[in-house]
């Protein structure tokens, strides 16, 4: 029994309304660095392996008030602190970054895993920070929650996840517990392909409904989740040892492993190398199907075979 | 009368149907690299100011199929090539991205401003790009126009305007023609603190609804059309000469202008100072109105004053 | 001065956990079928000229612990008990139902006014009822506000409004005030034409944001409110005044006024009359332009003339 | 081998437009009147179980062009000409209506199911249409495949399925082959429960993804949607057979079965004989658990058992 993560809220109390690290007042500013430098001393302290910084009002409700530039700059040099201040108490574990769009703000700076990347990558912040992934966040931005693990992972930037779910016919953050198996195994699948979570693990982060108010509620909420979430990882393996979708992308691709697309990705040829080439030799391309619903197909004879 | 900017269509063609630059067949990117080549070829020849990479198919269809990191990979060679081979013509022309999210592809890969910037700062892209945007691709991706506007223009990367709107109650890229002088007035605002278009211009990107089959109506939706921008930009001079939401602005921001406020932003402070102010003389914050309600209603003196 | 309505909160407390009139509990029926019974004495002390069922839970979280047959045939059990109370105390005020597609339910079954007429007519209820609408419900369901009082005005339910405003890009209710004079121009335009709100009234359902905490940001919102639907009335009463836009509209249909347009609205031709005369003689239609752009323009003169 | 409907087309022609029942001019209803004879005419020569009045564009792009009561009027007369030609040739298939809210469109008539419902109860055409659902067509009204076939159901008005699915992230009709046997299982429980489709069936609209070029790909996506369907009848079938949903959701509602609560159903009590209920024996309920999580956990022992 190990601690995953440690964090502080920043959203709850009226004086981070118009967010912590980006409050256009610097007092709050201070404030807010007062309360993650306390969280951050509590989470060496406990042994905790990583520290997540959720920014739950780190946007803004309107731009007519806003000096978005500004804001992201402080949230840059909040970020900074928190790396400098890591670094000088020697805590070694992993920061994140909980990317969510909106909600209660009308619009947060991280809203999904690429406008954090893009956040890191601007401010030089992108060595010391990854992605803690959450399902119902992701959604919310308009993705599916294996694209953000994606996204991430192919910057070796995914760090934990947040399990729960959503209901993709509502527009807000419901935090479900999720036992939807298809979308957990692509998950799943995504997740092994990208290296695992290192330090980082699966947080529940879900609630019961309003009218789930049994005590045994809490218990099944849990047991059916992690039934789902084991399950799904037990599907993802057997996708993975068998390697027919591995396989299948891996051909699909595999025009660019030699030749001239080798060359392509070995960036050995320009414009006018290609243009020649497809004038002289290659002409019109043959077109080769997606196969999209064949690979549907062969999912669902994982998923109910 | 000078050409604003050329582009090369990767899109409608069914031999980009899995993408042109992003495409798991070589083939087809060499094609996509011979066409691009070509397009910039006239464009120079033209004397245009700009070229546009509208990645009209550049993402994917179902991940099952996809390896996101080699085709983002893919996408970056294909950039690079095309900076090198304008280098290599001497054609000094800005290069611009226009993002949008999704249609006809499920997912795009420069779904946002935000996204494209993560996009082009991984790939050391981000000097020889900025964003064409587009009002109806922003709100596709659940953002305001403005907000993209914005998002570009802190980073210096706003290049020039695709001009139409959408319908956002509906879910796809109606491309109709802007006559909302009160959202267009905002971008206005925004582009000329952002510090204008720079080489790029306003590209009415839009047409005409399918019943709308009268010559005239061509006309008339250009001219009502322009009528709105031409309104709104003067709307957005006078908002800006009178500096009200400007200096509003500035004020609610100005305790980041002198004392330890100041010393955040040159980053002169850390965790453990900021600590010790809060603890020995901040204390807790008090609260100021974000006005939001008091700056809608400004606004409207200006719309309907 | 007077009352505009009555209501009773059928969602806050947590014995409305799964609704009020169609809660799985027969107790908590008739808790709530009190606890309205106390609401409409009260309204009719006061004087109240409506009064609101507004089905803040009466819908479900989940189908796979509802009977959606059983709860409808118990709301409209409700419904019927509370017309027949009010008549046999002499309540002579308007019944009114505030469709909402959703939240904090899942789904409401008076998603829309069109919901709501499908269930008045089924249960025989349509003379008791008009609707108050409120325009951040029809754009969660998908309308916009215009839509939704044309819907009812078209029955001759249009009852009453609540005035508030959501914003396009998020999911939820946010109940802003309203400061778009061109949506509220529009909506103005379709209730007079409608026939205006009988009983009913404007009701500021309006929050302000969380960050508006100064003492006057109550009234500025309220001030600049009513200042939008007053420049509102006044913009769509010159419009109805001018004419142009009914003009167009009776001119568009005007086919219709005589001939066999008429007999068709009379019902006095049937397909196989059609299907000879279009053989015989009408043959292949000519298109007329819709002239969207054009109206679009129109509608600017007014609004910023 | 029968032929389970016939339909025509009036929206893919220019003439259609602005609608077919609904257009402006009396002379394209007149077209349309036509049209529509002569396809009720094949499909009887044909033996055609059922006629589908898929109202492609039976809506509007504008309010401001619209006059929307005329238009739904006009909709009235032509499918009671439908009806009456249908009677004169001693056609004896069932009519059917299928909802979908829009595209082409901005919004159609008949947007869902209680959209449906509210026009045919409004015009007296209740007894001879029922409902062809679309899966796809449900989620972009903002309601689920299952809601709209309960809602069908508990007016006796389920007719037929139009057999596909959407992407619940992307805002257009992808009409994609279904293979999610979650959602078809939970379907199919409803369509059973509701008393199965009688003279209707499952119809497969739906479309190969673009880059599915094989002549394989077509059987592959029949193949593997067929099962999925089959596989969700027999899971179905299992559950029914099992009866723990239908058990619980019994006994949710069982107060009402007997006692006060049946009298309720059997509306013998009113408002003032509850209120005195209430006050004088009943006093507040005692919350009863929705048990959620535990349905969906029970869910998933079927799905994945």
């Amino acid at each position: 029994m190990k601690l995953l993560w440690g964090t502080a809220n920043l959203f709850s109390n009226p004086r981070y309304m118009c967010g912590g690290a980006t409050n256009p007042d610097a007092h709050v500013f201070a404030y807010a660095a007062a309360q993650v430098k306390k969280a951050i001393d509590v989470t060496q302290l406990l042994g905790g392996e990583n520290y997540v910084l959720s920014g739950g009002r780190e946007g803004y409700e309107t731009l007519l008030n806003t000096n978005l530039k500004r804001e992201q700059d402080h949230l840059a040099a909040f970020l900074h602190m928190a790396v400098d201040y890591a670094r000088s108490i020697d805590f070694k574990g992993q920061f994140l970054i909980e990317p969510k769009p909106k909600e209660p703000t009308k619009h947060q700076y991280d809203f999904d895993v690429a406008s954090g990347i893009a956040f890191l990558r601007t401010y030089g912040l992108e060595k010391h920070f990854k992605f803690n992934i959450e399902t119902n966040h992701a959604t919310l931005a308009g993705h599916t929650f294996q694209h953000e693990i994606e996204v991430a992972a192919s910057q070796k930037m995914l760090g934990s996840i947040d399990a729960n779910t959503g209901d993709l016919l509502l527009g807000w953050d419901t935090d479900q517990f999720n036992t939807d198996v298809k979308e957990l195994t692509l998950a799943m699948v995504s997740i092994i392909k990208g290296g695992g979570l290192g330090t980082g693990g699966f947080n529940f982060d879900a609630k019961l409904r309003r009218p789930s108010i049994d005590a045994e509620d809490l218990f099944l909420a849990h047991i059916g989740d992690m039934d789902a979430y084991a399950l799904a990882f037990k599907l993802a393996r057997r996708i993975l040892a068998d390697g027919k979708f591995e396989q299948f992308v891996a051909d699909r691709y595999s025009s660019f492993n030699s030749g001239y697309g080798n060359d392509i990705e070995q960036r050995k040829l320009g414009f006018r190398e290609l243009y020649n080439l497809v004038l002289t030799k290659l002409g019109e391309p043959k077109l080769r199907s997606g196969k999209q619903e064949y690979l549907e197909n062969l999912l669902n004879t994982y998923l109910h075979g």
